[in-house]
Protein backbone atom coordinates (compact mmCIF):
# COMPACT_ATOMS: atom_id res chain seq x y z
CA UNK A 1 0.00 0.00 0.00
CA UNK A 2 1.49 3.43 -0.80
CA UNK A 3 1.87 5.84 1.91
CA UNK A 4 0.19 9.18 1.95
CA UNK A 5 3.04 10.61 1.07
CA UNK A 6 3.74 8.91 -2.15
CA UNK A 7 -0.05 9.52 -2.99
CA UNK A 8 0.35 13.82 -2.57
CA UNK A 9 3.92 12.56 -4.31
CA UNK A 10 1.84 11.61 -7.21
CA UNK A 11 -1.05 14.00 -7.24
CA UNK A 12 2.26 17.35 -7.14
CA UNK A 13 3.37 15.22 -10.11
CA UNK A 14 0.01 15.48 -12.12
CA UNK A 15 -0.48 19.60 -11.44
CA UNK A 16 3.16 19.70 -12.38
CA UNK A 17 2.80 17.70 -15.55
CA UNK A 18 -0.49 19.63 -16.44
CA UNK A 19 1.38 22.97 -15.36
CA UNK A 20 3.91 21.94 -17.63
CA UNK A 21 1.44 21.17 -20.64
CA UNK A 22 -0.11 25.15 -19.95
CA UNK A 23 3.44 26.20 -20.42
CA UNK A 24 4.42 24.38 -23.77
CA UNK A 25 1.06 25.57 -25.24
CA UNK A 26 1.61 29.17 -24.01
CA UNK A 27 4.22 28.93 -26.04
CA UNK A 28 3.93 26.69 -28.86
CA UNK A 29 0.85 29.43 -29.37
CA UNK A 30 3.20 32.43 -29.31
CA UNK A 31 5.27 30.22 -32.69
CA UNK A 32 2.04 29.99 -34.26
CA UNK A 33 0.33 33.67 -33.71
CA UNK A 34 3.99 35.04 -34.84
CA UNK A 35 4.38 32.64 -37.80
CA UNK A 36 0.92 33.32 -39.30
CA UNK A 37 0.84 37.23 -38.03
CA UNK A 38 -2.40 35.68 -36.58
CA UNK A 39 -3.60 37.97 -33.68
CA UNK A 40 -6.24 36.01 -32.80
CA UNK A 41 -3.47 33.17 -31.74
CA UNK A 42 -1.90 35.47 -28.97
CA UNK A 43 -4.99 36.21 -27.67
CA UNK A 44 -5.48 32.57 -26.66
CA UNK A 45 -2.15 33.54 -24.40
CA UNK A 46 -3.88 35.72 -21.47
CA UNK A 47 -6.46 33.82 -20.25
CA UNK A 48 -4.06 30.05 -20.25
CA UNK A 49 -1.11 32.82 -18.43
CA UNK A 50 -3.76 33.10 -15.89
CA UNK A 51 -4.28 29.30 -15.58
CA UNK A 52 -0.34 29.12 -15.32
CA UNK A 53 -0.51 31.52 -12.43
CA UNK A 54 -3.31 30.27 -10.46
CA UNK A 55 -1.33 25.91 -10.51
CA UNK A 56 1.54 28.35 -9.29
CA UNK A 57 -0.83 29.06 -6.15
CA UNK A 58 -2.39 25.69 -6.04
CA UNK A 59 1.13 23.61 -6.16
CA UNK A 60 2.56 25.65 -4.16
CA UNK A 61 -0.28 25.78 -1.03
CA UNK A 62 0.49 21.65 -2.24
CA UNK A 63 3.70 21.87 -1.16
CA UNK A 64 3.80 23.83 2.01
CA UNK A 65 0.99 21.35 3.00
CA UNK A 66 3.24 18.76 2.07
CA UNK A 67 5.96 20.26 3.94
CA UNK A 68 4.25 20.83 7.33
CA UNK A 69 2.28 17.64 7.71
CA UNK A 70 5.02 15.32 6.27
CA UNK A 71 8.05 16.64 7.54
CA UNK A 72 10.24 14.97 4.56
CA UNK A 73 13.84 14.62 5.02
CA UNK A 74 16.60 13.93 2.54
CA UNK A 75 15.06 13.17 -1.19
CA UNK A 76 11.73 14.03 -0.76
CA UNK A 77 12.73 17.33 1.21
CA UNK A 78 14.67 17.85 -2.01
CA UNK A 79 11.90 16.82 -4.54
CA UNK A 80 9.20 19.26 -2.45
CA UNK A 81 11.97 22.12 -2.60
CA UNK A 82 12.50 21.45 -6.21
CA UNK A 83 8.67 21.57 -6.73
CA UNK A 84 8.59 24.72 -5.15
CA UNK A 85 11.36 26.48 -6.76
CA UNK A 86 10.33 25.42 -10.45
CA UNK A 87 6.64 26.43 -10.43
CA UNK A 88 8.56 29.85 -9.98
CA UNK A 89 10.39 29.27 -13.40
CA UNK A 90 7.48 28.13 -14.70
CA UNK A 91 5.09 30.70 -14.07
CA UNK A 92 7.84 32.93 -15.90
CA UNK A 93 7.50 31.12 -18.86
CA UNK A 94 3.60 32.39 -19.20
CA UNK A 95 4.72 35.38 -18.46
CA UNK A 96 7.27 35.44 -21.53
CA UNK A 97 4.31 33.96 -23.60
CA UNK A 98 1.95 37.05 -22.71
CA UNK A 99 4.71 39.02 -23.14
CA UNK A 100 5.10 37.80 -26.76
CA UNK A 101 1.48 37.84 -27.39
CA UNK A 102 1.50 41.89 -26.19
CA UNK A 103 3.58 42.35 -29.09
CA UNK A 104 2.11 40.82 -31.48
CA UNK A 105 -0.59 42.67 -30.82
CA UNK A 106 1.02 46.05 -31.70
CA UNK A 107 2.58 44.30 -34.66
CA UNK A 108 -0.06 44.02 -36.84
CA UNK A 109 -0.80 40.72 -38.85
CA UNK A 110 2.30 41.13 -40.95
CA UNK A 111 3.93 37.55 -41.58
CA UNK A 112 6.29 38.85 -44.69
CA UNK A 113 10.45 39.26 -44.04
CA UNK A 114 9.85 37.17 -40.61
CA UNK A 115 12.66 35.69 -39.06
CA UNK A 116 12.17 31.65 -39.84
CA UNK A 117 15.35 31.12 -37.15
CA UNK A 118 12.37 32.75 -34.43
CA UNK A 119 9.99 29.55 -35.24
CA UNK A 120 13.23 27.45 -34.92
CA UNK A 121 14.79 28.85 -31.67
CA UNK A 122 10.47 28.49 -30.47
CA UNK A 123 10.77 24.69 -31.06
CA UNK A 124 13.93 24.35 -29.36
CA UNK A 125 12.68 26.15 -26.57
CA UNK A 126 9.49 24.46 -26.17
CA UNK A 127 11.49 21.06 -25.99
CA UNK A 128 13.80 21.98 -23.26
CA UNK A 129 10.39 23.24 -21.01
CA UNK A 130 8.80 19.51 -21.88
CA UNK A 131 11.49 17.56 -21.50
CA UNK A 132 12.89 19.38 -17.98
CA UNK A 133 9.19 18.79 -16.59
CA UNK A 134 9.44 15.34 -17.61
CA UNK A 135 12.85 14.97 -16.19
CA UNK A 136 11.51 16.49 -12.91
CA UNK A 137 8.62 13.33 -13.41
CA UNK A 138 11.05 10.60 -14.06
CA UNK A 139 13.71 12.08 -11.43
CA UNK A 140 16.11 11.93 -14.25
CA UNK A 141 19.27 13.50 -14.17
CA UNK A 142 20.18 12.47 -17.74
CA UNK A 143 17.17 14.16 -19.11
CA UNK A 144 18.25 17.28 -16.76
CA UNK A 145 21.67 17.74 -18.37
CA UNK A 146 20.64 17.27 -21.97
CA UNK A 147 18.04 20.18 -20.97
CA UNK A 148 20.56 22.26 -19.58
CA UNK A 149 23.25 21.59 -22.61
CA UNK A 150 20.62 22.58 -25.33
CA UNK A 151 20.20 26.15 -23.43
CA UNK A 152 23.10 26.80 -25.67
CA UNK A 153 21.16 26.05 -28.94
CA UNK A 154 18.67 28.16 -27.97
CA UNK A 155 21.72 31.08 -27.37
CA UNK A 156 22.97 30.62 -30.47
CA UNK A 157 19.50 31.36 -32.54
CA UNK A 158 19.55 33.94 -30.72
CA UNK A 159 23.05 35.38 -31.64
CA UNK A 160 22.15 34.53 -35.30
CA UNK A 161 18.71 36.77 -35.09
CA UNK A 162 20.18 39.17 -33.40
CA UNK A 163 22.62 39.51 -36.63
CA UNK A 164 20.08 38.87 -38.79
CA UNK A 165 17.72 41.51 -37.68
CA UNK A 166 20.95 43.88 -37.55
CA UNK A 167 21.30 43.37 -41.18
CA UNK A 168 18.04 44.14 -41.75
CA UNK A 169 17.38 47.30 -40.46
CA UNK A 170 21.10 48.85 -42.00
CA UNK A 171 19.70 47.33 -45.84
CA UNK A 172 16.17 49.01 -44.32
CA UNK A 173 15.97 50.65 -41.78
CA UNK A 174 11.91 51.17 -42.63
CA UNK A 175 11.92 47.71 -41.62
CA UNK A 176 13.72 48.90 -37.91
CA UNK A 177 10.48 49.08 -35.52
CA UNK A 178 9.16 45.60 -36.98
CA UNK A 179 12.96 44.08 -36.49
CA UNK A 180 13.09 46.12 -33.68
CA UNK A 181 9.81 43.81 -32.31
CA UNK A 182 10.63 40.81 -33.78
CA UNK A 183 14.64 41.20 -31.72
CA UNK A 184 12.15 41.54 -28.17
CA UNK A 185 10.31 38.49 -29.31
CA UNK A 186 13.49 36.25 -30.06
CA UNK A 187 14.89 37.77 -26.20
CA UNK A 188 11.77 36.37 -24.82
CA UNK A 189 12.22 32.90 -26.47
CA UNK A 190 15.58 33.22 -24.56
CA UNK A 191 14.40 34.02 -21.50
CA UNK A 192 12.21 31.14 -21.50
CA UNK A 193 15.18 28.74 -22.43
CA UNK A 194 16.64 30.08 -19.51
CA UNK A 195 13.70 29.32 -17.13
CA UNK A 196 13.57 25.56 -18.80
CA UNK A 197 17.07 25.48 -17.89
CA UNK A 198 16.40 26.23 -14.17
CA UNK A 199 13.91 24.16 -13.76
CA UNK A 200 16.07 21.08 -15.00
CA UNK A 201 18.78 22.60 -12.65
CA UNK A 202 16.41 21.98 -9.96
CA UNK A 203 16.12 18.18 -11.11
CA UNK A 204 19.60 17.62 -10.75
CA UNK A 205 18.88 19.46 -6.90
CA UNK A 206 16.42 17.16 -5.93
CA UNK A 207 18.19 13.80 -7.34
CA UNK A 208 21.85 14.54 -6.31
CA UNK A 209 21.44 17.06 -3.55
CA UNK A 210 23.90 19.51 -5.56
CA UNK A 211 22.43 22.66 -6.93
CA UNK A 212 24.87 24.17 -9.71
CA UNK A 213 23.26 27.92 -9.34
CA UNK A 214 23.45 27.91 -6.01
CA UNK A 215 26.38 27.16 -3.36
CA UNK A 216 24.99 27.26 -0.35
CA UNK A 217 22.38 24.79 -0.80
CA UNK B 1 -8.98 53.63 20.38
CA UNK B 2 -8.39 52.24 16.64
CA UNK B 3 -9.84 49.05 16.03
CA UNK B 4 -7.71 45.76 14.91
CA UNK B 5 -7.97 46.44 11.78
CA UNK B 6 -7.12 49.97 11.65
CA UNK B 7 -3.87 48.86 12.90
CA UNK B 8 -3.42 46.14 10.33
CA UNK B 9 -4.26 47.92 7.39
CA UNK B 10 -1.34 50.60 8.95
CA UNK B 11 0.92 47.89 9.00
CA UNK B 12 0.62 46.79 6.12
CA UNK B 13 0.72 50.52 4.31
CA UNK B 14 3.93 50.62 5.94
CA UNK B 15 5.40 47.06 4.49
CA UNK B 16 4.02 48.67 0.80
CA UNK B 17 6.01 51.67 1.15
CA UNK B 18 8.78 49.78 2.38
CA UNK B 19 8.60 47.66 -1.38
CA UNK B 20 7.53 50.81 -3.18
CA UNK B 21 11.10 52.17 -1.68
CA UNK B 22 12.71 48.50 -2.85
CA UNK B 23 11.50 48.95 -6.44
CA UNK B 24 12.12 52.50 -6.34
CA UNK B 25 15.83 51.69 -5.68
CA UNK B 26 16.07 49.04 -8.06
CA UNK B 27 14.98 51.00 -11.15
CA UNK B 28 17.78 53.84 -9.79
CA UNK B 29 20.41 51.68 -9.75
CA UNK B 30 19.51 49.77 -13.08
CA UNK B 31 19.29 53.64 -14.58
CA UNK B 32 22.60 54.30 -12.59
CA UNK B 33 24.63 51.79 -13.39
CA UNK B 34 23.62 52.06 -17.16
CA UNK B 35 24.64 55.55 -17.10
CA UNK B 36 27.88 54.75 -15.66
CA UNK B 37 28.97 51.69 -17.49
CA UNK B 38 29.40 49.56 -13.58
CA UNK B 39 28.25 46.23 -13.79
CA UNK B 40 29.45 46.36 -9.93
CA UNK B 41 26.03 49.15 -9.39
CA UNK B 42 24.25 46.52 -11.80
CA UNK B 43 25.00 43.89 -9.29
CA UNK B 44 23.44 45.24 -6.19
CA UNK B 45 20.34 44.78 -7.87
CA UNK B 46 19.49 41.08 -7.40
CA UNK B 47 20.04 40.68 -3.64
CA UNK B 48 17.09 43.89 -3.47
CA UNK B 49 15.57 41.68 -5.95
CA UNK B 50 14.91 39.25 -3.87
CA UNK B 51 14.06 41.02 -0.82
CA UNK B 52 11.14 42.44 -3.07
CA UNK B 53 10.28 39.22 -3.27
CA UNK B 54 9.92 38.23 0.21
CA UNK B 55 7.82 41.29 0.50
CA UNK B 56 5.22 39.88 -1.49
CA UNK B 57 5.49 36.75 0.13
CA UNK B 58 4.83 38.86 3.57
CA UNK B 59 2.76 41.17 2.36
CA UNK B 60 0.43 38.27 0.87
CA UNK B 61 0.10 36.57 3.99
CA UNK B 62 -0.80 39.83 5.64
CA UNK B 63 -3.88 40.34 3.37
CA UNK B 64 -5.27 37.02 3.49
CA UNK B 65 -5.08 37.33 7.26
CA UNK B 66 -6.45 40.03 7.38
CA UNK B 67 -9.23 38.65 4.81
CA UNK B 68 -10.03 35.66 6.82
CA UNK B 69 -10.20 37.24 10.31
CA UNK B 70 -11.33 40.21 9.84
CA UNK B 71 -14.08 39.34 6.92
CA UNK B 72 -13.94 43.08 6.01
CA UNK B 73 -16.94 44.48 3.37
CA UNK B 74 -17.19 47.26 0.84
CA UNK B 75 -14.20 49.94 1.03
CA UNK B 76 -11.78 47.80 3.42
CA UNK B 77 -12.37 44.54 1.62
CA UNK B 78 -11.37 46.37 -1.77
CA UNK B 79 -8.54 47.92 0.16
CA UNK B 80 -6.71 44.72 0.87
CA UNK B 81 -7.56 43.21 -2.72
CA UNK B 82 -5.97 45.97 -4.13
CA UNK B 83 -2.64 45.79 -2.19
CA UNK B 84 -3.20 41.37 -2.77
CA UNK B 85 -2.87 42.93 -7.03
CA UNK B 86 -0.23 45.41 -6.46
CA UNK B 87 2.58 43.53 -5.08
CA UNK B 88 1.79 41.10 -8.27
CA UNK B 89 2.97 44.55 -10.51
CA UNK B 90 5.51 46.14 -7.73
CA UNK B 91 7.04 42.14 -7.40
CA UNK B 92 7.39 42.56 -11.70
CA UNK B 93 9.50 44.96 -11.16
CA UNK B 94 11.76 44.18 -9.49
CA UNK B 95 11.89 41.44 -12.16
CA UNK B 96 12.61 43.98 -15.06
CA UNK B 97 14.77 45.74 -13.25
CA UNK B 98 16.78 42.06 -12.68
CA UNK B 99 16.36 41.44 -16.36
CA UNK B 100 18.29 45.41 -17.47
CA UNK B 101 20.72 44.42 -14.42
CA UNK B 102 21.60 40.80 -16.80
CA UNK B 103 21.68 42.64 -20.15
CA UNK B 104 24.03 45.70 -18.67
CA UNK B 105 26.35 42.66 -16.99
CA UNK B 106 26.33 41.16 -21.24
CA UNK B 107 27.25 44.57 -22.53
CA UNK B 108 30.33 45.28 -20.32
CA UNK B 109 31.35 48.65 -19.39
CA UNK B 110 31.05 50.87 -22.26
CA UNK B 111 29.20 54.31 -21.96
CA UNK B 112 29.98 55.98 -24.82
CA UNK B 113 26.90 56.65 -27.49
CA UNK B 114 24.82 55.93 -25.31
CA UNK B 115 21.24 56.86 -25.40
CA UNK B 116 20.61 59.54 -22.64
CA UNK B 117 16.88 60.04 -23.24
CA UNK B 118 17.40 55.75 -21.75
CA UNK B 119 17.87 57.74 -18.47
CA UNK B 120 14.94 60.33 -18.96
CA UNK B 121 13.02 57.65 -19.55
CA UNK B 122 13.95 56.06 -16.28
CA UNK B 123 13.14 59.08 -14.08
CA UNK B 124 9.82 58.76 -15.82
CA UNK B 125 9.36 55.45 -14.29
CA UNK B 126 10.56 55.85 -11.49
CA UNK B 127 8.33 59.02 -10.80
CA UNK B 128 5.05 56.59 -11.57
CA UNK B 129 6.00 53.88 -9.13
CA UNK B 130 6.94 56.59 -6.11
CA UNK B 131 3.47 58.35 -6.71
CA UNK B 132 1.74 54.92 -7.74
CA UNK B 133 2.43 53.61 -4.20
CA UNK B 134 2.12 57.12 -2.72
CA UNK B 135 -1.90 57.25 -4.44
CA UNK B 136 -2.34 53.97 -2.68
CA UNK B 137 -1.16 55.23 1.03
CA UNK B 138 -3.30 58.33 0.63
CA UNK B 139 -6.56 56.23 -1.50
CA UNK B 140 -5.96 59.65 -3.39
CA UNK B 141 -7.88 58.66 -6.93
CA UNK B 142 -6.13 62.33 -8.64
CA UNK B 143 -2.63 61.27 -7.96
CA UNK B 144 -3.97 57.68 -9.08
CA UNK B 145 -4.79 59.92 -12.18
CA UNK B 146 -1.89 61.41 -12.49
CA UNK B 147 0.24 58.40 -12.69
CA UNK B 148 -2.19 56.57 -15.75
CA UNK B 149 -2.05 59.65 -17.87
CA UNK B 150 2.24 60.18 -17.12
CA UNK B 151 2.39 56.51 -19.07
CA UNK B 152 2.22 58.44 -22.26
CA UNK B 153 5.40 59.94 -21.28
CA UNK B 154 6.99 56.88 -20.99
CA UNK B 155 5.64 55.37 -24.05
CA UNK B 156 6.41 58.50 -25.92
CA UNK B 157 9.93 58.23 -24.95
CA UNK B 158 10.50 54.46 -25.85
CA UNK B 159 9.06 55.00 -29.16
CA UNK B 160 11.59 57.67 -29.27
CA UNK B 161 14.56 55.88 -28.24
CA UNK B 162 13.33 53.04 -30.86
CA UNK B 163 13.26 55.28 -33.36
CA UNK B 164 17.22 56.80 -32.73
CA UNK B 165 18.35 53.50 -32.47
CA UNK B 166 17.08 52.13 -35.70
CA UNK B 167 19.01 55.29 -37.10
CA UNK B 168 21.78 54.15 -34.88
CA UNK B 169 21.96 50.76 -36.72
CA UNK B 170 21.15 51.74 -40.26
CA UNK B 171 24.04 54.22 -40.37
CA UNK B 172 27.20 51.61 -38.29
CA UNK B 173 25.57 48.15 -38.12
CA UNK B 174 28.99 47.64 -36.06
CA UNK B 175 26.73 49.52 -33.09
CA UNK B 176 24.19 47.21 -33.91
CA UNK B 177 24.44 44.58 -30.84
CA UNK B 178 24.59 47.47 -28.51
CA UNK B 179 21.85 49.19 -29.63
CA UNK B 180 19.60 46.21 -29.80
CA UNK B 181 20.51 45.70 -26.19
CA UNK B 182 19.75 49.65 -25.07
CA UNK B 183 16.67 49.12 -27.18
CA UNK B 184 15.94 45.77 -24.98
CA UNK B 185 16.67 48.20 -21.85
CA UNK B 186 14.69 50.79 -22.71
CA UNK B 187 11.83 48.07 -23.75
CA UNK B 188 11.85 46.86 -19.81
CA UNK B 189 11.10 50.66 -18.32
CA UNK B 190 8.16 51.19 -20.86
CA UNK B 191 7.07 47.41 -18.88
CA UNK B 192 7.62 49.09 -15.55
CA UNK B 193 6.04 51.99 -16.27
CA UNK B 194 3.26 49.27 -17.38
CA UNK B 195 3.08 48.06 -13.92
CA UNK B 196 3.26 51.29 -11.98
CA UNK B 197 -0.10 52.32 -14.07
CA UNK B 198 -1.39 48.79 -13.09
CA UNK B 199 -0.90 49.86 -9.62
CA UNK B 200 -2.75 53.45 -9.81
CA UNK B 201 -5.61 51.28 -11.93
CA UNK B 202 -5.63 49.21 -8.41
CA UNK B 203 -5.68 52.47 -6.30
CA UNK B 204 -8.79 53.96 -8.97
CA UNK B 205 -10.56 50.65 -8.20
CA UNK B 206 -9.99 50.62 -4.26
CA UNK B 207 -11.38 53.91 -3.51
CA UNK B 208 -13.98 54.40 -6.08
CA UNK B 209 -14.33 50.23 -6.66
CA UNK B 210 -14.29 51.07 -10.72
CA UNK B 211 -11.37 49.36 -12.39
CA UNK B 212 -10.36 50.28 -15.67
CA UNK B 213 -8.75 47.40 -16.93
CA UNK B 214 -11.40 44.50 -15.76
CA UNK B 215 -15.52 44.79 -16.63
CA UNK B 216 -16.54 41.90 -14.06
CA UNK B 217 -15.15 43.81 -11.41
Amino acid sequence: MRSKFDMQLANLNKELIEMGALCEQVIALAAKSLAEGDIKTAKKIFPLDDEIDQKERDIESMCLKMLLQQQPVARDLRQISAALKMITDMERIGDQASDIAEIIGFMGERTDRKCGDIENMARAAIKMVTESVDAYVKQDVEIAKKVISHDDVVDDYFKKIKTELIEMISKNPDDGEYAIDLVMIAKYFERIGDHATNIAEWVEFSVTGIHKGVDEL
